[in-house]
């Protein structure tokens, strides 16, 4: 097992555009995919006015990609730790960097919000998988 | 935007062996990629110890696993919520039921402990991508 270095999991994580961020909703982790994009450091994603929306900003979450490469056995994760902000309308730093980010939802419906991600750790894991 | 019944998200994760566990520690989410196996409705797998063993019993949890199918375009996921145990040697209903189930870990290094989630809540969503 070998620790991946921020500034290698900060690559990999611009080389993805499919994670997920896990939100606390009343003691309940919940865990959600999204498509999102990097900005710098911050993780940008769009979302419609749902859980996410409501629980996410100003809320501690993380986000996740993983991956594994069938041809050598590798098996990677990289986990972004951070607190989230609704970065549709601020004008902070971090909602003008997300807004710099273009995310590209998938999933069908408005979804005229953006929430960054302001990480606090970025840690990655790999791996040779042992089947 | 279509709902999975819980039926049909429960055949999901049987067809499945990698997901992920969302845990909190200290109010901060964490995920990690784990594989897993199902015993009915409960989803159990093998960990060292560390971070998932020690936060993770008697404690709230989310599992998820997701997918994409690049020739018909559909997207996919599945969330289950519940709490974990450490069913690696108690006597209780869930623990045996895990001790039925056979996860198969594909990283490295000794993971003796074995986790169960029972589920409180198993929900899923499928799409077609618009893209």
């Amino acid at each position: 097992m070998e620790e991946i270095a921020e500034e290698e999991c900060l690559r990999l994580l611009e080389r993805n555009t499919l994670g997920r961020i896990a939100i606390v909703v009343s003691k309940q982790p919940q865990i959600f995919p999204v498509n999102y994009a990097m900005s710098g450091r911050i993780v940008v994603f769009r979302t419609s006015a749902g859980t996410k929306l409501f629980h996410a900003p100003e809320a501690k979450v993380a986000f996740e990609i993983d991956g594994y490469e069938p041809l050598t056995g590798v098996c990677l994760s990289v986990m972004l730790q951070g607190v989230a902000h609704d970065a549709t309308v601020s004008y902070d730093d971090v909602s003008w960097a997300a807004r710099a980010a273009s995310p590209e939802p998938v999933a069908p419906g408005a979804k005229p919000y953006l929430v960054a991600i302001q990480p606090t750790r970025v840690t990655g894991r790999r791996f040779r998988s042992q089947r």
